[in-house]
């Protein structure tokens, strides 16, 4: 299923729709999540937990999203974070100097070249507004940060663009009070901000953003001690430098240079192993190694998570070896102390990140999940289901006949302990089909035998096999099988 | 235990500390959760969804926190939702008119006044600037919303200062596609924004805050039509109308009028018993029935629940009978259609709100949890066992004689299914210190005896009792014991 269905689901299910939508003035760049997406969005990150951050024993904090200009001086976004951007003399739109110049004459500038580079491209290829044909001013500087004023004196003060910058002002405390110990994962979820000038493709392009970033803290003399490394080594990951990706275990990736150190690769087994479990096809996935124009501007290795979907490869995960940048940075700025004890070793820790794109992800989760089902004439969405935003639908055949409230006592007995959805309406055969396009695992029906004798119709999503259990073994076979592996 | 010694705990147990610590230009009104903190707020809201949202059949979503002007227009904020504040002519600085009149001349003056209440109150009592002694200013309003600018053209748009306005914003595509019934309940969890002019007490009055919004859409001629109010008219709220608070049931608040329906009782009833469950001494909560002066200017009837702390009574949710002034100030300004079809009437329906600050919450759970043990020389976080961010600490007794590799076993097989830490150093007395400080329900110690006998000591936090158990029984101990009510 492409692009399109996945955003009528969205729009028609409760996945997500766009932010102020009734408004003529709404922006771009900005959705909300609906019921269904929450849902899926908490579930996911539960998931994230347990697959990552409880597995290595790391650290989550959530720290303020509007930060002190000193940060991103320290950071380098207020300097390096930046676009570059055209406007047209004659009607003032204003557009990405990279991607204008590559859509409407195929040449590739990476957006960190030199202003000159983009200049040159548009004069030699004589491009022109998209919109109204007038003539470009030169390509300026555009950044990407959200601005806001503190106080009444309007203090200099921005909306993240990263979640990362709190982890890493917050180390020294961290590391001292919960007695941290190198290499040390810190954690965080939250909301980003970039203004971007083309936002695009609902959840792909977003201004304001959901990230889930790790910042692992290690001593750079131990890259290559990696204490539970055989927990992942035979993890088959799929690396690609130059050529087409292959497939590898993490063990050979690291034997043969591919990858640089078992830290790296015991980070990038665990995250595979984590997008197994999501539902993703990781057959269509790829660590991509980035080369050095396309990394970010604080990388010294990067790899970045793709996954191939029907509007092609996403990044869902940026990899980076940040080195010491962000903590020397910040120990010069703010004249703190960033290093710490490893064993009878000073160090300023080097930082591993892995910098994962939520919004980005449940997207691709519901792409490879969303199943056109012609043989039932029925769209199915085969999440996985512990990441069911409803585990199970509970139905009455009809409203009569005390039917109705036999069904409204099982949904109260079931639903405190599972995600329940309640419903009395409409045809069964269609409400059947709305249960599988939210993902629901299991759909139970309230009939007359269940006046009679206690049990209720159980189908599965899936094979839509329908079969006889007892109320009292319901919440267990729910539960069991919606449980989190 | 009061304040100060909360804050201490805070700071020194990775429970919350300011962000941007490390920087001179840090602003007043930021903080972050650190590790202990989120665990303690991942754990509220769960509560919450069991408690309330799940309960009740509500639906919750996440949107966007930067939202478009018109919203803010219709909402009121743009025009009504500013401080008065006052500055010194001499030294420049800014106050808020009716805190800085109250503190030095003990007059209340409500901060909704009209503007020549303040410099009366000002010239009458020669108030000065308390910096310099300076003259001040005439008083005037300071919104506090957070402007931002989007694209290259700064297209006006300003920080959500609720989250609230998401929901009435999506009101309609919500209730069409996930098939909504009135009455429905629609909630969201996230961060609200507020130029506070003078932020303070840590958690208390942030300018990045957490709220936790039910807006409940609801027929306003069926407000007396509860069909489970028998669910929650025994329950025992504290009312204040005048008076000191009184005990009542939410029936008895009901049949004497003191509440002015079941609707409203419902809720109030309902939330009273997620507070009974979050540890929080409910004999010191009331709902006060706030005055016209008081309420907030959208609000018909309104109801704030306050706890008493060590200093003083605290805000935690506001109670607001909305009625239909956001609907039909949305519906005005977007010219959508905002009525609903309830069974065959056609409404615009009423609003009541339960805003919950989810900061002041949880600083007040640690409050009334936190004890001084003199007799055993200790502190300890009393929390309820399903709130504690580490449910057991694993602990080796020495880390020779294969003791350390024990812990290491029993932790890697508890940690997945419990929030588990694992500690090898220092004293176990002190060890057990910081997981008492922390709440940690249990603790559990591998010794000598364990590798003969496959038995581990646990303790218990409160009791701080002792006792054997075999370490195949230990993960059912520790969940059964920690599991959400």
């Amino acid at each position: 299923m492409n692009y399109e269905e996945v955003m009528k689901l969205a729009l028609e299910r409760g996945f997500y729709f766009p932010s102020c939508e009734v408004y003529s003035d709404a922006q771009a760049g900005f959705w909300e999540y609906g019921p269904s997406g929450v849902g899926l969005k908490n579930k996911f990150l539960e998931l994230w937990r347990r697959e990552l951050i409880r597995r290595d024993g790391m650290l989550e904090i959530d720290g303020s999203q509007i930060m002190s200009k000193s940060v991103f001086e320290a950071s380098g976004h207020l300097g390096n974070f930046a676009d570059p951007i055209i406007q047209c003399t004659k009607c003032n739109s204003t557009f990405r100097a990279d991607r204008t110049i590559a859509e409407i004459s195929q040449i590739e500038i990476p957006e960190s070249a030199d202003l000159e580079e983009f200049d040159n491209a548009i004069i030699q290829n004589n491009i022109r507004c998209p919109k109204c044909k007038g003539d470009f001013d030169k390509t300026r500087k555009f950044n990407m940060m959200f601005r806001v004023g503190i106080g009444p004196q309007e203090e200099e003060a921005y909306l993240r663009p990263e979640t990362c910058q709190s982890i890493f002002v917050d180390f020294p405390r961290l590391f001292k009070t919960m007695r941290g110990k190198l290499p040390l994962g810190i954690a965080q979820v939250g909301k980003s901000f970039r203004n971007e000038i083309a936002p695009r493709q609902s959840l792909l392009r977003l201004r304001e953003f959901y990230q889930a970033e790790i910042e692992v803290f290690c001593n750079p003399s131990k890259l290559q001690e990696v204490e539970n490394f055989s927990e992942i080594e035979n993890t088959v990951i799929r690396v690609q430098t130059d050529a087409d990706p292959v497939s590898m275990t993490c063990k050979e990736a690291v034997d043969s240079g591919v990858i640089p150190n078992k830290f790296v690769a015991y980070y990038l087994g665990m995250l595979m192993e984590f997008y197994e479990k999501t539902g993703i096809d990781v057959t269509k996935s790829r660590f991509r190694k980035l080369g050095d124009k396309e990394k970010a501007f604080y990388a010294e290795v990067a790899f970045d998570f793709e996954v191939e979907t029907t509007i092609g490869w996403l990044e869902l995960v940026a990899c980076n070896y940040r080195s010491d940048y962000d903590l020397s940075s910040h120990a010069k700025m703010s004249k703190e102390k960033f290093e710490v004890m490893d064993n009878d070793e000073k160090v300023l820790p080097h930082v591993f990140e892995i910098s994962m794109g939520i919004d980005r992800s449940l997207y691709t989760i519901l792409e490879h999940s969303l199943k056109d089902d012609k043989e039932h004439q029925r769209v199915v969405l085969s999440l996985k289901p512990y990441l069911a935003p409803v585990h199970v639908g509970v139905l009455s055949l009809v409203k009569k006949d005390g039917l109705k409230e036999k069904t409204d006592e099982i949904y109260l007995k079931i639903k405190r302990k599972c995600d329940a959805f309640l419903d009395h309406s409409g045809a069964i055969g269609r409400r059947y089909r709305r249960l599988d396009e939210i993902g629901a695992p299991f759909a139970v029906t309230v009939d007359h035998q269940t006046v009679e004798d206690e049990t209720v119709t159980i189908r599965k999503r899936d094979s839509m096999e329908q079969s006889r259990v007892k109320i009292s073994e319901l919440e267990s076979i729910i539960i069991s099988d919606t449980s989190f592996p």
